[in-house]
């Protein structure tokens, strides 16, 4: 955490030069977070509270407290700053969520993963686009242009599911969890490629051409990150391999795990590629190579310590949301025209629905044309409960608001200043209401005894334990499967590609000469 | 690592408002620190060089590259911020240093530990202090007044032992690994607070009463920074231990621990206690009942990822320290008089030598003393390897002198250029001399065959597994050891207490209803 709490402490310092404001500030958000992670764990049992809703709640009725000791002044002890989301924040939450897929369950269900992940956000991103252009410019707020509404359009289709996470059991619905989860982190990775392609972007005049040529950067993006991000995780595969044969020592393999994750990111952003992009697939590859070449000490160490990272930053995202929600500035602009705020989120929270709608159906479809087996496909409910565990927004939106729409944590603009609004309207409500609804929504449609009853029959064939952490799946039925199932086909090749060229050079499962011992050097 | 990359970055955002800069550095630094982890691995095996020593050497050749692309005018990257040291590098390594202490071997060596770490730093303190006084003021060192001299004393009096704990061997030698390390952690403590109660202490006219009242203010510095942190330890201890019954999360357990050994530490600056103090004895309390209250898993995590940390923060100082060895601003000033600067340099040096002779050898024989067992006692050897254990000078001593002697990594005064110099060549010469001799000078002084018999009688004794990592020591033989020894007196009656009042309501080894299981959120 402390690495948020540095950055506080500099804001304020420049703010105030007066060093105790910046200690009481990062002594008060050290013990809101402590709260927020007791709170939610009291509250973990009634599964409608997530750590998320907690700490907007409490960063709610922080921001009131604040608001009134300062007399009005201020609702946060810190200014955002971007800085803070995409070098500090952002990285672990992405390089941890990649850091979870097991490449097995990824190829598993690869096809349906990639187009819920890459294909729908593409699709929700152009519905909310469009819909926003088309019905905002009827309400007056103020000057927003093409680049503000593709923007929007990126902002919103960056999903968060972690509260369905929480609330699908994997022994229930394998095939399920593993969808949800696999979408949401390629979904991240997505929105944000998305974003910065739009960033680039010049909008002044569309044409074919122009319109080409940001299909191309998209990809160029997509492919180049992606291949950085592999490239450097295999690398420090090699390197734990190679050198530590014999001796390992545990602080040392995670320190350069930690380190060479994020410096994937850093050279990524100074490529001017996607960061969160290569530390995604940087953690992927770590988890698939890497993470098998380390002593056992270490697997536990940076699974629970990359988690932990994650689990704090969004926490903390969280909680600035939750007081900045109740920031003067941003709602005086609001305030002079309430009606035009409501409208704005309303019609964000409407686009958002109809977005995700207009592609899990479809999607689910073509993605069944690819499952053979009947156990496999993904039934109409199923398809609710994904389309459902989407809708939630989350961190990686607000922060891309953040970035878009002010300027180090200032707006001077009407509707920039609703954007915030709304963006954060949709975050608490799409959270409160998700976190309300979900358990008593997957639990009426899915039911469990029939779930479990056809989970135990794929689990069998294969979808038992999907993207697990403890990397215990069996590779015993790697070549069950029906072969005419593209995705067995997939993986099939993957495998023999894998356990032929790859695994020897870099390790991973059943290619580490031997259970490698830890010798700490301290 | 990131918290310290987010200073880099701040402090290169104010100093360049072009973003690519300060990306630019957090890459080059990310990419030093994973090279010092590298090369200090692959250097391990000639246990004449250590991560710090690599780190030094790194920093420096790239000051020099720095140096030559500037042309001529920096030599590091970043400015020195002492709030990056103070609250996002030291309390990291403190907190680990203490973490890793384990109670019983802590109060089986309890005198001499004390006696080292607490009386020693003092005795050691007074010599650099009062020599400095004595030697400087016949050099023209430029103006450096008392406050400035007994910060020296207080800078030279903090050892880092770590190259010598790499050499010695736990099992060849425990009671000498428990003491050096058990004087490390304390002495770093106690060496700061000095410093504090030194900043604090008017030195304008030194009366009795005005030496009592700066004997007072340690005292009550020592006793109430210890007290908070034992309190917010055992709190911690209190609250996994109740509220995490029967279902435990690793994430949130470690995020708890980082989170409220953090608090710990800026509660105490709030209340201008020493942090460094009460974050050690909060280390040192969670490690003795909240680690045993927590998942195996979380064990584990906690025990490498804290170590990970302060193992960063170390490599993070000395690579700085290299890197600013060049600063042009402090050598022009040294330059301008080479010979203040080597006389300064070599007068520190002997202070330093002489200062730990000085209260090694009587103390030892105070310690005996209280050590009735022949096995027990401290040999005239093994007092000259504590001696030379603690020659070394390391991340704390740096901090300490940027602290006095820089404003925000300036230094105006030649005397306080001098002095910075000066520390950093002490903190080169020991580091390099002493990682070069310490092997050699041990394996003729202490004889591996008589000494790993002499450890087998000792360590059935109970002085097996000196300050272990894994907690695994064993409890059985806790009443053995002769009555009159003062240190089985101490901890005798200490375990008394602890399984009578405190284990029962905190906590800790054998006091955990069941292995607790994890159930991670995520």
């Amino acid at each position: 955490m402390a690495f948020n709490m540095s950055h506080i402490h500099v804001k304020l310092g420049v703010l105030s030069s007066h060093d105790d404001t910046s200690v009481n500030s990062i002594t008060l958000f050290v013990l809101l977070l402590c709260a927020c992670v007791l709170i939610g764990h009291l509250l973990e049992k009634s599964r409608w509270m997530t750590e998320s809703v907690v700490a907007l709640i409490i960063g709610f009725f922080t921001g009131i407290i604040i608001l009134l000791t300062t007399a009005g002044q201020s609702s946060h002890i810190l200014l955002f700053n971007e800085e803070l989301f995409f070098i500090y924040l952002l990285p672990p939450i992405i390089f941890n969520a990649g850091f979870q897929v097991k490449m097995k369950q990824f190829f598993r269900n690869f096809v349906a993963i990639f187009l819920y992940g890459v294909v729908g956000s593409i699709i929700s991103f152009l519905i909310v686009s469009l819909g926003s252009i088309q019905f905002f410019q009827k309400l007056d707020i103020g000057l927003l242009d093409l680049g503000d509404y593709f923007a929007l359009g990126a902002v919103f289709s960056a999903t968060d599911s972690v509260c369905t996470l929480q609330v699908l059991n994997q022994e229930e619905t394998p095939l399920l969890y593993s969808l949800v989860f696999g979408e949401g982190v390629v979904n991240d990775a997505t929105s944000v490629v998305l974003f910065n392609a739009i960033q680039k972007f010049d909008l002044s005049h569309i044409t074919s051409a122009n319109v080409m040529q940001f299909l191309g950067n998209f990809l160029y993006l997509f492919v180049t990150s992606t291949f950085l991000g592999v490239a450097v995780g295999l690398l420090s595969a090699y390197i734990i391999k190679k050198l530590y044969f014999g001796r390992h020592s545990t602080d040392r393999e995670i320190a350069l795990m930690i380190l060479m994750a994020y410096f994937s990111y850093m050279v990524a952003e100074l490529l001017d590629l996607s960061g969160i992009l290569t530390v995604f697939f940087c953690g992927v590859v770590m988890s698939h190579y890497t993470w098998h070449n380390v002593t056992e000490n270490s697997r536990i160490t940076s699974r629970h310590a990359f988690a932990t990272f994650s689990f704090m930053a969004e926490i903390f995202i969280f909680l600035y949301v939750g007081m900045d929600a109740l920031d003067i500035e941003k709602w005086k602009f609001a305030s002079n025209s309430p009606w035009t705020f409501v409208a704005a989120s309303a019609i964000l929270l409407g686009l958002v629905l109809l977005g995700r709608a207009a592609f899990v159906f479809p999607l689910s479809f073509v993605a069944n044309l690819t499952r053979k087996s009947e156990t496999d496909k993904i039934g109409f409910k199923q398809q609710i409960v994904i389309w459902w565990a989407g809708l939630m927004r989350g961190a990686v939106s607000v922060a891309l608001a953040y970035n878009k729409f002010t300027r180090s944590g200032h707006t001077q603009l009407q509707g920039n200043a609703i954007m915030i609004t709304s963006t954060i309207t949709v975050v608490l409500l799409t959270n409160v209401v998700g976190g309300l609804l979900t358990k008593p929504l997957i639990r009426s449609l899915l039911n469990p005894h029939r779930h479990s009853m056809h989970s135990e029959l794929s689990s069998d064939k294969h979808l038992s334990l999907p993207l697990l952490l403890n990397g215990q799946d069996s590779e015993v039925n790697v070549d069950t499967g029906n072969p005419l199932d593209t995705n067995h086909t997939i993986h099939y090749f993957w495998r023999l590609f894998d356990d032929k060229f790859m695994r020897p050079v870099f390790g991973g499962r059943g290619f580490v000469p031997s259970s490698p011992t830890d010798s700490s050097p301290h």
